[in-house]
């Protein structure tokens, strides 16, 4: 984890004003700079010291053999596993024959600033070196959001006091030593020297080109460099299999610097030989050299610029969480701005954490954002679902069942998931999907999107659950066996998340095949299995605890006993790192949002009676083991009146990175509880639900909050949003007028006339209870920040 | 799998009248000779061609590591396995340079005899070598069912036309390469070299000790030879680590032979160390000697004969269902006799399936017919589970739990099992070894052995009970998240097999208390705690579904979706072989006896027209995927008035390893299905029962057996019953006169005066359905034997 005051608070950075050691790996996931197509970890220069060097290109895997200690028909025989590429990082120093090392010498000065408007990880050191010998170091590393394989850095250093005579080694280096995290869960399978060396060169530029053993994938580097300095140089380059080198050597007198410029260009290749690749790398380095590396900066800033102007949430009255918002939305950016074709995974491209696989919180979190604030990004993401139907058809046929099974965990679309109760049974995948599709479509228009990919998706998903539901005795229809979003549940029955979210998926593909019958043809629907659909849809199952009055998470839930939690003492979390899951899937206790989530995206199958029973019911039970679920009690908690206790999980959402409370961010980033910090935001505070007929809003700020606002984009138009206590301004900043409902209201917005409305003041209901230490906190460790439970503070919600 | 008429049809042995290379796997497990300490498979004396080799001793075992595909709490580190330890069978042969090999030369004859009574599996063969010299070779080996350690074999060769010159090599040999078996589930984890060589000898006695790696345990072998033949004899031995050799020379005119006798001592310690270990060797090779091969003979049938005198069976009219039922007494004796100590495994110690693992079917069903023919094993085999108590004590707390909880699959009491939903889920393990608790003493009056195990082993596994069960709103008892005995379903709720089991346990350990209170002190057993297991006793839960009128196997299991049985073809059995577990857990399939097990082994607690209605219900989705089924379903065919399809279900489980049809039986022969066999037989058509005050019979006669009779003891008698068309028989052999039940009267037994009741007639209830595919059969391939199917055969039970 990292500590308060780690980073500064500062609205439009991440500054680290100076350096701590032990928590390198946390800080190297956090100041990633990536573009979703090329991720580079925030490692230093030199390249040591290091928590976990990571150079990675969306979608170049390995495969992984797995063994399982019983097998089982339909078990997956290996595993994808994202491969640390080329690292294109390195520049190391040595200092009259001293290297570099912030571990020897003296560190005068080290401040890194992660920059959200510049686009750049940025470093400035001053370091004497055991000798006496002092220099200023200077470094700039932006991963180009425009051009999507590029990483290009400068890196400066000035002799201080006295003349020093420098060199720079820059390099390429591949198969680099990935050392064990010990909070890696499965360092055991990090791959070691993954890629098999098929070229380097070293003349003019760097070039190294590797293919992974088992995949066969072809992946290059090139680098270019350029040194200034009014200092006499002298240059030159070599390369061995895995390591290419540019050396500079300079003597310096005070004052005097030497500056190295290096660009990078990537390329992979699945089935391209090495010509075809060789060009490509050429091609794109070219590219790169005729932007330069201040026209890549220039660029790097003017993506910002628009994605800022549509993305951007202002909050007044708490620095560190608009900070971490801004540094959330930045990230999400990251992850997904350059994806195209590829997988969006749950940690992005920040490290090896969950060996790089996509879940469904991609669909379900991040481009719930994304559709708002960059579209595009989710046609991509979309289009990468829609590329892995072939995969995910043949799963299905694997388990028996028609349609397409979309993977509980991939990088490529198989089912890379050895654990089968809480990876393959979990089929809400199929439903997430399916309300992103739907989501994206309705929020942009893109009915060529829906044509093309949308149909298709919707139409196989509702396969698979006509294939998978049955038609009970009762004549509803029932889903049994099968898992929810929560961790601590596996094979239930009529999970009620699922069944929503699979009556929506039902529904749209029936309204879809009929709007869109040219998309449909090809796929063979006919007119009864649009009926089957639509009657399944009609009696879906969905459980009722009639003598407590809320909804089980899945048939029976509620009868089950509930977990000890006053006997559980607060280093026994997170369970499941304590507790088999036999225990816990035995029991009500509930590890993320699973019943809450489907008060969030199916609210209109619900009462707000219900809502406010359901939240109560489940807030006491569940332990937020996952970083997913934070978020989605924030939006609950905003809506059922309770905004002092939304506003303390949208802080807990939001650090969860920056402060790393659980220690688990040093493997990467939890990109999908990124997104739920703007989802908390907006759809909590903003009371935001994009509905059948448009948006609707319902605001409410806590009193912590004097106000938040927020833009989104909707078909079209660039709306802003403000939210004050007691009321709220919509301002069309661009397109078409539009009408929006603010709470029971129905507004007309036209650019260029803010509309204000007041909010109602909504009763504030009794203040629910967590189980025992699991009350919302800071983001820092409880023990250290929060004495004290709700229970203790009483049981109303305080102003 | 091994023809029809692989083996002769004979009462008394088991005869293979010629070699069927391509079934030498199965014949080996087959043709097992053992005493539950010491297991040799029938490997051919020249250890060539081989499908398996394995000599076993209970108890020695190495670890394995166990990689998992996730990770989860308490999952257990490694597993135990069997290992194959020193071979002492080998005898090999040279005629003329030529090495007697069954698949060079000519094999003129060979035949394989297993004899129930002599307990040997004798050889006899003709070969001519490829250059034309002809011998006779006979063979027999045994495993002393007297002394513990003692294998002991006679090998003669005779030269028949024309003068030969024969070599006999003599051997002990270690770390033998294991084959791998296509049918071997986990083939890949067979050991290879698993002993290290520790001494080595060959003056005067053969002598190998080895070590097992991870586990250390000390393992030895030694072996005295005797040579008799009218030729001048060279011998000589010599010794290398992993193998040490006795060697003959012997010139033979025609006519003339020369025999080996060979006794081998083996020995094994996980305390002892070196000196102690030579020792005990030589100290059972001596009494080997002493005795001799032919004393070792006699004794042997001495053991058989008092063994059949109170376990035999008698079946008149099917000649091949005569010979299966002693062949599965004898392998059960040969199983049980001498396992002191040790855990008699689910193949016990005939191969190294389940990686030589026991699971709950020993209790269940093997130590069920032990305690009525040869109940001191019973109590050996318990006193081994009670032995085990701290590493199931261990378990429950892993598990957060009270009590003990048993594993689901071990060698030496660990947890060995790797996927628990499966595993450790299924706590019936529990309730079957307090049932076999209460059923020992009950049948034995052994109350020593209720003081000193019994007493503890209720007690622990009442306290499990407690901590794993919750009371819920309805005021009753209730146990989630568990495993019954169908592998096709998992973590159900509320089990009926498991509640009523449990219930009998809380009761038992209620009364015990009571009865023994000085063994229940040091357990710190309170009265409330005992109030608290009468008040779940009489509280648990059973399930039942109104509208079926029938019980569910666990909560709500008549409400799944049923399995598509006209859908699945043939070859696609055993089901999860072809189908993922994903799929099977969430419908109404059932691999094996589950709700039926209850029906028989808890028949108190339902009436006959729940009977009836269960069976016929359970008998349509039942597929006998597993081996322990058939036996179950044909003693409840049986109850409910279906003779004659209970004659195919004793059929199908009698032959399960004669004829091999599942081609599984070559790592190891089905032992609990061997049990089931007799259950099958006395519990069906004998309709025994051991009820609370005694013994119960209800006997039902199919019209293809005339007569069937068989022995039993009870508190000290030795009882005989006989059952004919439309009257039983009941003598007390030897014992105090004893009180038995015929259906409706309480019959006084004595020595000497047989007392002969008629058996009530009883309706024929509506033959009932099985899946499409799945009637039983005669233990052959259906598609070879049964053409129909018994919808296609009528819907009411034929004469």
């Amino acid at each position: 984890m990292t500590t308060e005051d780690t980073f500064t608070v500062e609205p439009w950075c991440l500054r680290e004003p100076r350096l701590e050691l032990d928590q390198l790996a946390s800080t190297e996931a956090v100041l990633t700079v990536a573009n979703g197509s090329l991720g580079v970890r925030g490692t230093l220069d030199e390249g040591e010291p290091v928590g976990m060097p990571g150079t990675y290109l969306a979608g170049v895997h390995e495969l992984r053999t797995m063994v399982y200690t019983e097998t089982g028909s339909g078990d997956p025989e290996s595993t994808e596993t994202l491969v640390n590429t080329i690292d294109g990082t390195a520049v190391r120093l040595l200092v009259d024959g001293h290297p570099l090392d912030v571990r020897t010498g003296t560190l005068l000065h080290h401040e890194r600033v992660l920059d959200f408007r510049a686009g750049t990880l940025s470093r400035e050191l001053r370091w004497r070196s055991p000798d006496g010998r002092s220099v200023e170091v200077t470094s700039t590393r932006l991963v180009s959001l425009d051009q999507r394989g590029v990483l290009a850095l400068r890196y400066a250093v000035r002799a201080l006091e006295r003349p020093v005579e420098v060199v720079l080694q820059s390099g390429l280096v591949a198969n680099t030593q990935q050392p064990h995290l010990p909070s890696h869960p499965s360092a055991v399978d990090l791959l070691e020297h993954p890629l098999e060396p098929q070229e380097h060169d070293a003349n003019g530029r760097l070039t190294l080109v590797h293919r992974t053993l088992r995949t066969g994938l072809l992946v290059g580097a090139t680098a270019h460099h350029d040194v200034e300095s009014p200092a006499e140089l002298d240059v030159h380059g070599e390369a061995t299999p895995d390591h290419a080198r540019f050396t500079v050597r300079a003597k310096l007198e005070p004052g005097e610097s030497v500056t190295l410029t290096k660009l990078v260009a990537y390329a992979w290749s699945d089935t391209h030989e090495l010509p075809a690749l060789r060009d490509e790398l050429a091609g794109a380095l070219t590219v790169a050299r005729h932007e330069g590396f201040d026209g890549l900066l220039a660029s790097q800033r003017t993506v910002l610029d628009g994605f800022w102007e549509c993305a951007d949430v202002e909050i007044d009255g708490d620095d560190e969480l608009q900070q971490a918002v801004r540094f959330a939305l930045f990230q999400l950016l990251q992850a997904t701005a350059r994806a195209e074709g590829r997988a969006v995974a749950g940690k992005a491209l920040t490290g090896t954490g969950y060996e790089g696989h996509a879940f469904w919180d991609t669909e379900t979190f991040v481009l719930q954002v994304m559709t708002a604030v960059r579209p595009e990004v989710t046609r991509h993401a979309l289009g990468w679902r829609h590329a892995t139907l072939p995969a995910a058809r043949e799963r299905a046929t694997t388990l028996d069942l028609k349609g397409a099974a979309f993977p509980w965990r991939t990088i490529t679309g198989p089912e890379c998931s050895g654990y089968w109760p809480a990876g393959t049974a979990a089929f809400h995948v199929n439903a997430d999907v399916a309300d992103a599709v739907l989501r994206y479509v309705d929020a942009t228009g893109d009915e060529e999107f829906a044509r093309e990919a949308g149909v298709e998706l919707l139409v196989e998903s509702a396969r698979l659950w006509c294939s998978l539901g049955h038609w009970g005795r009762d004549e509803r229809f029932h889903v049994f066996g099968v898992t929810g979003p929560d961790e601590y549940s596996a094979l239930g029955d009529d999970n009620v998340y699922t069944n929503l979210m699979l009556q929506r998926n039902l529904r749209g593909a029936a309204r879809w095949v009929r709007r869109y019958p040219q998309a449909a043809e090809p796929l063979e629907v006919t007119l009864d299995e649009v009926a089957a659909w639509e009657q399944a849809a009609d009696a879906v199952c969905i459980p009722y605890d009639d003598d407590l009055g809320v909804h089980p998470q899945s048939a029976g839930f509620t009868l089950a006993p509930r977990w000890d939690f006053a006997g559980t003492p607060e280093e026994n979390y997170p369970l499941h790192s304590h507790y088999p899951y036999l225990q816990l899937y035995r029991k009500q206790v509930v590890k993320q949002a699973d019943l809450v989530l489907a008060l969030f995206l199916r609210g209109d199958a619900f009462t707000d009676e219900e809502k406010l029973r359901d939240f109560t019911y489940y807030e006491e039970i569940t332990v937020r083991d996952s970083s997913l679920s934070a978020c989605c009690q924030a939006v609950l908690a905003a809506e059922v009146g309770l905004p002092h206790l939304a506003h303390e999980y949208v802080v807990e959402s939001a650090l969860a990175d920056i402060r790393d409370p659980e220690h688990d961010s040093s493997d990467g980033l939890h990109v999908a509880a990124l997104a739920g910090t703007w989802l908390a935001l907006v759809c909590g505070f903003g009371g935001l639900r994009q509905v059948d007929d448009g948006l609707s809003f319902r605001p409410v700020l806590p009193d912590e909050l004097p106000r938040l606002r927020f833009r989104l984009l909707f078909r079209g138009r660039l709306l802003r949003v403000t939210v004050e206590p007691g009321q709220a301004t919509y301002e069309l900043l661009r397109g078409e007028p539009l009408t929006v409902r603010h709470e029971r209201d129905d507004l007309e917005l036209a650019v260029g006339v803010p509309v204000t409305r007041p909010t109602r003041p909504r009763p504030r209901p009794p203040l629910p209870s967590q189980p025992e230490t699991r009350a919302p906190g800071r983001g820092t460790l409880r023990d250290d920040s929060r004495p004290g439970t709700p229970a203790s503070a009483g049981h109303h919600e305080q102003a």
